[in-house]
């Protein structure tokens, strides 16, 4: 594999330690658990809508499947109120603990990094500014401009435009395997970060790379 | 509305009910709320796929999802049988409390009934054959044929032309806002069924009917 000249990363639970979510369920009420079914409901819904070829935006989707999710249970605000404690949750997560070394040493190998979300570009630029990280990432791009939600084509064709790169030279990072199937499948390079050791579905394309962190990246791509 | 000649019901969750999945969970030693948050999973992942225009057997998707769901918990069996002990529980549900009386009603009205699953056809003739009820559905369909999943286009089209019906006169019936949305897409009736009082979410196209049973539905399409 020739290495590539960008890295495209994910930002929600790639970058973004996410769990701290599972408190503001509990803030609100609910029980923390509710914050992994409501993740993957928000995709589930939003890959819905990516089958039809429409992108809707990641805070709305997020929004609506919440109150969905709370609807059952016994909360001690309003259903607004905890909406909006745990939406705005997104805006003050805190990067993994190993995204500041390996962030600082893929750019010492000399490689471009960009973010492709499908939640917005500012979610993403404040992640990585509360990190003082901002100034190693070239561009925080959303899926927003492209109009469609990954893991459809149009959404890595988008980045690569941005980042004026061939699919062969960008190299798309990220923990979720839908991901990293559908960078393959718009034939970038595809690196999946595991840290939990968990299995790579079968059903999925492979990645070219499997790390157990972004530290372990960039000594693959040294 | 012209009144629908043929009725297309989901199966999972609209006429099944999975809460004695949440059992199975437990008799493995993981939590009972992790049924949930694998079903999203699954569907998650499928839909994924689906957008890649790739359709894969449901319980292939939905035996890795529930490895990887199974991943961080202390089982009391080995995973591979924790895996097949939940996974056998989908052959063993039973219809929702509504189903027989409403599925009666629906044919007294005069209504053609097939099912269409993005699982197998035969969950979907086991579940109604133990409630009495196969004698009243005409066929049992399966996505597994039309080679894509639910929601995209495709497979809505696989059902009509099986029933050999135009959209219009067809009404795909779910407790899936995604199902309604994707069946509304591809020019069908829709109506969906809310047992647990929910909204409807604002982002997917709405149903043609709300109703709160299958007993409903069949008052409202009398």
């Amino acid at each position: 594999m020739r290495r590539p000249t960008v890295l495209i990363f994910d930002v929600n639970e790639t970058l973004s330690d996410m769990s701290p979510l599972a408190q503001r369920f509990e803030d609100v009420g609910a029980p923390g658990h509710l914050a992994a079914l409501w993740f993957a409901g928000l995709l589930r819904d939003g890959f819905a809508l990516t089958v039809a070829g429409v992108g809707r935006p990641f805070a709305d989707i997020g929004a609506e499947v919440l109150r969905a999710a709370l609807h059952d249970e016994r909360l001690t605000s309003s259903l607004d109120a905890a909406v909006e404690h745990i939406m705005s949750g997104f805006s003050q997560l805190d990067v993994h603990a190993d995204v500041p070394e390996g962030i600082r040493a893929l750019r010492r190998v000399g490689l471009r990094l960009v973010t492709l979300s499908n939640g917005s570009s500012a979610v993403a630029e404040g992640l990585l500014q509360r990190a003082g990280l901002q100034d190693h990432v070239e561009r925080f791009l959303s899926v927003d401009a492209a109009g469609i939600w990954k893991p459809a084509p149009g959404s890595y064709a988008y980045a690569l435009r941005e980042c004026r790169v061939t699919p062969v030279d960008a190299m798309l990072v990220a923990v979720h395997p839908w991901d990293t199937d559908g960078a393959a499948r718009a034939g970038l390079r595809s690196a999946w970060v595991n840290r939990g050791g968990a299995d790579y579905p079968g059903y999925f394309r492979s990645p070219d790379l499997k790390v157990a962190s972004l530290v372990d990246l960039a000594e693959r791509l040294a």
